[in-house]
Order: C-alpha cells, then structure tokens, then sequence
C-alpha cells in the first residue's frame, strides 16, 4: 500500500499546503518513504466545518447504528493486515509483538465501546412523571439524559502509536458519544496515522455515515493542533502526551472567547511504596517485577514507576542489591523518536548532577539509532522532601528509590506528593494493617491505587479510572481508559413536558431500547 | 436573636478586620441593624485550613451519617422560625410568602440529597473482578466509585438568599458529596447568611461533624471571594450570578498553578418561541402566562424569559397586544438591591435607546425603594439576526418580543442563539411536527428544553438540568440543580487488587450498604 502523505478532510485527500515533512526510524535514524504534507489554515477549517455539518446527522445516529461504525473500524484495521504492524514498528522500533497485542487492545476498545452502545444505558436515562394534583404546584414531567457535545479535536500520543493514536482510546469514546472528530496525526508515526485513517473511511463508507464524522490533519508545529484548539466550532480536546503540551493546550481552550474542556492525560511518575515485611519476605520477586515495570517498552508508559519508596530496615540493602542487578542486565531499547530519547538523557543526567542523588545501577548500553539505557538512582526520603525535582517527570526507563528513615518519613513522603495516574503499595496483610494512614493519603494523590500490582498495564475495563489529579492530568473528574471515557464528551440534556412521539427512544414510556433508567426514584429497566 | 455581624469559622465566631458594612432594606433604603465585618486574609487562610483538616475526617462519613446531617440543617432552619422569614423579607424586599416557600424548597433540597445518600447508589459504583486464568495475560480486580475532591468554595446569588446561598443547592451538594464548604456570604442579604450559619453550626453540633466542614466569610470587596478561589487547598468553586462575576472566578481558578474547576451558573435570556397555529388557539392564555413568567419575583429569575420569537402571522398582533395589557398592569415591586436596580435600568434604557426597538408597553411605576417597572419591547427577527446586544442579560421584568417574518427567520434566529439554560416552544401538535427542525436546533443550545411550559419554576429532583452551554454557564457538563448536582464535586477513584477488608464498603463483594452498581457488565444490586 502506497502512502500519500495527504490530511484526510471528510473523506477526501488534501495536499495543498507547502510545508512537508518525513518518519524517521528511530532504530537507525533512516528517513522512511512518503513525503508527509502539514495541513494548512484552510485545511483546517475546512475539516472542522465539514464536521460541524456531519454532528447534525451523526448526532442522530442511534446506538447500534454507532456500535455497528465502531466495529467496522475495528474489522478494517485488521484487514489492513501486516502492512500496518511493518509501518508502525519502523516508525516507533516497538517489536512486533508488541505492536500486534497493540492492536488487539485497540481493537477491544472499539469493540468494548460498541457494546457500551448496544447496551444502551450509558445515558443515565432519568424520568420524573408529572404529577398533576400536587400541591402547592402540580409536577410537570421532567426526562434527562446525556447528549454529544460537538466537534472534538484529539491528539494522539506517540507512546501508543495504535491505542492512543487516531483510532485509540480517545476517538472511540468521542465517536461512542456521537461527536466527530478532528485528529491531529503524531508526526512521530504520520504512515501509521494514515492507514488507520484509510481504515476509517473504509469504515465510514461501510456503516453509512457522514463523511465530515472523521478528518486527520498532519502537522509537525504547535500550528497545526492550536488551530484545532482555537477553531469556535470545537467543543472539546482530547490529548495524551507531555505536561507542556498538555497545558498549553489547557490554557489556550480556557483563553477562547467560549471557552472548552481539555482532557490532557499528561506526565506521572506513579510512586511505587514498598513496606517492610514484604520487603523481607518478597525482595527478589518485587525486585525483579519492578525492574520489568520500569523497562517494559522501554519505560514509555504513562504510569511507568518513576520513584520507589522504600523503608530503611535491614533488609532494604538487599532488595536494592536486586533490584540493581535486574536493572543492569536490561538491553538498551530502541526509543521512540529522537525528541524523547534527548529528552530522557537530559532527565537521567539532572538527576546525576543532583547532590546526594546516587547511580546505583545503569542498564547495557547500545550507540545504534535512538537507544535508552535503563536507571536506578538513590536518594534519601529527607532529600525528597526539601527538594521538588524528584517528581517530574523522566520518560523512560529510569526510577529513583528514595530511602526512608522511618514510616514518619514515609507518611511525610507521601503527603508531598503531587497529584499521579497511579500510586501502588507493595506489603503484607500485617503492612497494610499497619499503613491505613498511607493508604488514605494516597487516595487523595492518585486516580488509581494498587496493592502488590506494578501500575503498567491498564486494564480496558468499566471500572478503569486512567486519571487523577493535576498534574497528572487537566480533568481529574474523568479518565480516559475505560468505558468512563464517553462522558467526557457529553452533557445532560433536559426534556421538560414532552410529548412521547417527540422524545428520545431512551426516554420513551415504553422504553423500546430495553435500558436501565432512574424512573420516579426507582432504578429499573 | 441579635446578629453578630462576625464571620464563621469552623464553629468560631471572627471579627478581626477593620472593613466593615450594613444590610439595606431595598423596601424603602435604610440601614438594617448589626455591622457585618468583612473577612481579612487571616480569616481566609484559617477557614480554608480547618476545612482541609476537616476533609480528612468528613470525607471518610457514611451516607447515612451525612444523610442525618444534612436532614438536621434542615430542621435547624425551620427552628430559626419567624426570625428568618422576617429578616430575609427584609434584606430582600420579597414578600413572606414566597420566602416561606423558598425556606420550603431549601429544606427539601437537602433532604433530597439526604436520601440520595440513604440510598447510596449515586457513587456510581463499578466491580470488575479478577480472571486469573484469562490468557494472554490475567486479568485482576479493579473496583471504581466518586470520591469527594477536597475543599469546595461557594458563592451564593442574591436571587435566593435562601435555596441558593448559604444552605441553598451547591451547599447541600457538595456536602453530600463529602466535600467540607467555605460559603462566601451574598452581602445583599448578610443578617439571613448569619442565621443559616447558626443553624448550620447547630447541626454539626447535633450530628457529630468536624467543626471545620463549615465556614462561612462576609465580604463586599472581590478580596474575599478572590482568596478563597485562589487559596491551594481549595479543589472547586460553586457560584450562581453575573456573567462578569462567574467568568472572573473561571478565569482566576484557571490560573492557578493548580487550575480547579469553576462551575458558574451566569446569565441566561431564555428564549420562548411561540409557533403559529398555537398563537391563533391559545393567545390570551400563552400572553397571560407569558407576563406572569416575565415578572415573577420581579423578573430576578435565572430561568426569566428575556426573549420571545413570534411568526408574524395574522394573529400576532392580537398576542402581543394582549401581552402588552398584562405587562401593563404588573405592579412595580421592589428589587433585591440597588445595584441590581440600576443594572436592570441600565438594561432597559439600552433597549430604549436603539433604533428599530420600540417599547410596547410598561407596568406600573413606583418610586419609593429600589422599585422595577416591567417592560415589554418589539423588534424584527432581522435586526436581531443583525445585532449581538439583545442576548445580554436584562435582570429583571423585562422582555423582548422578536418578530420573524418567516419560519426561515424563525429558524436562522434560533441557529444564532448562544449557550441558555432553557428554551420553551409553545406549539400545537401540528405546529411541533412542523418545527422538528427547530427543536433539534435548540437542543444544541440549551440545557433545558420545555414544551408549552414556561421557564420559571425549576423542580429540584433527578431528571433536572439547570445548566447549558457557555455563556450560560462555564461547565455544560453539569447541572447545579438536582441530585446531579453531586458530581460537581467527585472524582472516579479505582482501587485494584485491593484485599475485601481494605476496600470501602460501597466496593465489597457482599454490598452490605445494598446499592445498584455494575458488577462484571451486569447492573445489580
């Protein structure tokens, strides 16, 4: 399959702008074929109109004729065969196998969403029958539920080249909620973004629907995703990447005239607690777990385990001595694209530059394209504590273990973190008992928290809460993982004393759509 | 009971400032007994304090132990008796009667929100258990439900001193929610702060509450309201009234290092189509509710319908005149303050002063007090279709009938219609199956839509949505009205891996508290 290297707007190619650009693979740093073409201003608008335009029929659209589009989706990624797993692993030197379980996941994730769909209930139907004959005033009849907010913009992240890229976590949520969407493609894999692309119009075609519901601009500078941002027919941004990506973006939606949500899924260090008695009883096997963590896809997760905390008892120097071993046998994986190899080497070389921060460990070491070698540093829990830098953010495969004196200084720890995705606490049931206080400290830090599980891996579930507070992301009242994501892109809409033909099939009498619903108090299907 | 005037913090009485400032009576101007002290920055930092303290220990509360609490605010209210009726008449020149009411409404809110908790479904919570043996990697326990966010600001409306202010529906929300409250108190009605405060004090008292789940702060300068926004340990802001008001808390809270979220109910006109052949069977009725809904509690309603689109068929001029004789025979009754007097003048002399609008008709005039006379005017569909000033907020009995020469006109002025609480269309059976085109256009543009029903009058209960797109307010998402409400002020928060003992009883397999939650994609209890 021949890439064009054009933006799709609303079903069409379009390479009218001037400025261009190339994939590099990152495992030797060879430019890759097709020519990649930056949208321009016209572009732009061009796709955010047309998606205004498709929002009145798509919005419409109801919950299996969307589970059907998201499922196609799903099927015409598949079909897109070897083709897509070779291109994405030359533009991210990801193996293949990591690609291919890549794209399972995101295919789940359509699917999942399509049955959230088929299932209907999301909406969180709620009816309150009138009452004629109450007293002081009769009651009218009052039905709610949610609605699609608008055109959205996303912003894929290069960590996740297929799950959160142009058919990831966030477009299946905002096309589930019946938004069209804008995707801003990741210019570290432009060849990927456009054959999912081509995907999704395989799956547009297909299923029926406006051709305006997707477009995919290509842009290597802020203009190209500002312009998205700043457009007034944008009603909401979805993102996964850096915190001054993150953040800019924030800023610039809140400065709009109208301003809009930002979900920006930004930077985490996802604090590890590791307590006294399983440090005693399970040091190899959580030296070793932990050492995987921190290195799996060469440390770029959103919720790898950048700082370790760790109780100074006597058998704390042994579980680093392990842990140090483990880190030192990692090869030195192929990173993502120049930007962030650059970036974690000046991250690793901070931290070597810091007073009383120690190397206890370095992984193999590789000179061949765009490799990181893994870290272990060392500082103290008193160190932690007068210092701010521990906490931002090195992406890739390094972690600090910050030694405390005592469970005091663990508390205090714990207490000065900033907001995370996640934080995990490693102990015995004797630990756990002894440590309600450091649980519910870190309840008030984090989105998700574990016991005795590494936090890479998040599981595409109901339940899932990927999030948590600034600055792990710009929205701590969503997350974007998970069947909880659709509601990002939604309001609660209100029908006051309608007549049943003009309602929604949700908020019918007869409830033909078989959902659950909140009806005079009572939660019945 | 003799007013102190000082400010509540965490159950102890502060007057160390030096500011100071009195209640006017708007009846007739003069000053009302007691001398209020305005909060100092001392004030500020130790309310917020107390209340984060308080977090630790109020976050933790049962339903039902919260559920008693807000139920005995209730009854604390209704012991204030007379003396609260009497006061807040005063301080607002609203008549006994709808005070009584509002008392009415207050302490439903609160007890709503009460059996919210008794029930405890609302926590939204979701189970998905463990599947050690899924291949190709295991699946683990991961359980999710709302927690509360931390400390919550709130800023009460003038408009109701009682159900939206001090105890009103933000305080009964995010108290629900576990969320400890610093109240700035609304300066137009201080002496009915203070008394709610009492009564409020009372109940924690009563229910064994931390002292520091409540503060309240008085304060005529924006200081007061501008620290509790920016103060760090302050996580969501609550506010109902201006646009001006509302946007610079949003923009200031967006600001902060850590930005919180602002959820703003601000200016609304709630525009009112009146179809045609509905205009030809029910003109007197439509016309006759119409200005009562203009001019209850002297128009100083969010959800006042400011902006009335009428076809002009051959009935028309019969409706608006019969309009134009009932706005004529409305009394003018006292506004809530000065300010809000001159802004409504303001308002009406802009109106008066633009060409192509011509006054219909005017109410009775009255000169003693801060007395608002109702205005009906007239302009063409075209010229609002030319001129942006005719969706800015008049506060008070005032109302603007827009006439379409066309349903074209009808619809294109319906597309230019900015972000509004509500919209109403007034039609026969055959005058909505005519006009599915503009009831799918308002959907887009309001939060609440009724039919043949007028804006006034919000029901508090599940179904409500009282809320909208920007302008109308700053987060469409929600809804400050209703037990929706409640999520204003949570965060999903997953626990994974957690042993049954450790995780809160919303989350155990056994559902001992016995609520509705989503267990392995099945909805049961």
């Amino acid at each position: 399959m021949k890439l064009t290297g054009q933006n799709f707007i609303a079903g069409k190619l379009s390479g009218r702008g001037t400025e261009t650009f190339m994939a590099v693979n990152p495992s030797n740093g060879s430019k890759l074929t097709a020519t990649f073409q930056e949208a321009t201003k016209k572009d732009i608008n061009e796709a955010i109109s047309k998606a205004n335009e498709a929002f009145e029929i798509y919005s419409q659209k109801s919950g299996n004729e969307k589970a059907v589009f998201l499922e196609t989706i799903a099927d015409e990624i598949l079909q897109l065969g070897d083709v897509l797993i070779e291109r994405c692993c030359s533009e991210t030197g990801l193996p293949a196998g990591r690609i291919t379980g890549e794209r399972g996941r995101t295919m789940n994730q359509l699917k999942l969403f399509a049955s959230l769909l088929r299932d209907g209930s999301w909406v969180d139907a709620k009816i309150d029958t009138a009452i004629p004959d109450r007293q002081p005033v009769p009651k009218v009849d009052i039905r709610s539920m949610q609605k699609p907010l608008g055109v959205v913009g996303i912003f894929g992240a290069s960590n996740f080249p297929l799950a959160f890229s142009v058919a990831g976590g966030d477009t299946a949520s905002a096309l589930a909620s019946g938004c069209p969407i804008i995707v801003k493609a990741h210019p570290s894999h432009p060849g990927t973004c456009e054959l999912i692309a081509i995907a999704i119009n395989r799956a547009i075609e297909k299923s029926g629907m406006p051709n305006g519901v997707f477009s995919m601009l290509h842009g290597t500078s802020v203009d190209v995703g500002m312009g998205i941002v700043k457009h007034p027919l944008v009603k909401a941004i979805g993102f996964t990447g850096s915190f001054k990506g993150g953040k800019s973006l924030f800023d610039t939606a809140n400065k709009r005239k109208e301003p809009i949500p930002v979900y920006a899924e930004m930077g985490s260090i996802n604090p590890v607690f590791i307590l006294s008695n399983t440090l005693k009883e399970n040091q190899n096997e959580i030296a070793k777990g932990l050492a995987n963590s921190v290195t799996l896809g060469v440390g770029q997760f959103c919720t790898n385990p950048g700082i370790v905390f760790v109780n100074k008892t006597k058998d704390y120097s042994k579980f680093i001595g392990h842990l140090a071993v483990n880190i030192q046998e990692v090869e030195a994986n192929t990173m993502l694209n120049s930007g962030i190899k650059n970036a974690y080497e000046s991250g690793v070389n901070h931290l070597k530059s810091k007073n009383k921060v120690t190397i206890l460990s370095q992984g193999k070491e590789n000179a061949e394209g765009y490799r990181g070698s893994a870290y272990l540093f060392e500082t103290t829990a008193k160190n932690f504590l007068r210092k701010d830098y521990f906490e931002e953010e090195v992406f890739g495969p390094s972690t600090i273990a910050i030694i405390a004196d005592s469970k005091s200084e663990l508390i205090e720890s714990a207490k000065k973190l900033k907001g995370h995705l996640t934080a995990s606490i490693f102990g015995t049931d004797k630990d756990l008992k002894d440590n309600i206080e450091l649980i519910k400290i870190l309840e008030q830090k984090v989105g998700r928290l574990m016991i005795n599980n590494f936090p890479t891996g998040v599981e595409v579930c109901h339940s899932m809460v990927h999030g948590g507070p600034f600055p792990a992301t710009t929205d701590s009242r969503t997350t974007s993982v998970g069947t909880g994501a659709i509601t990002r892109f939604t309001r609660p809409f209100c029908y006051q004393n309608f007549p049943q033909e003009l309602l929604p099939d949700e908020l019918k009498d007869s409830n033909p759509l078989n959902i659950w619903r909140l009806v005079d108090n009572e939660f019945k299907k």
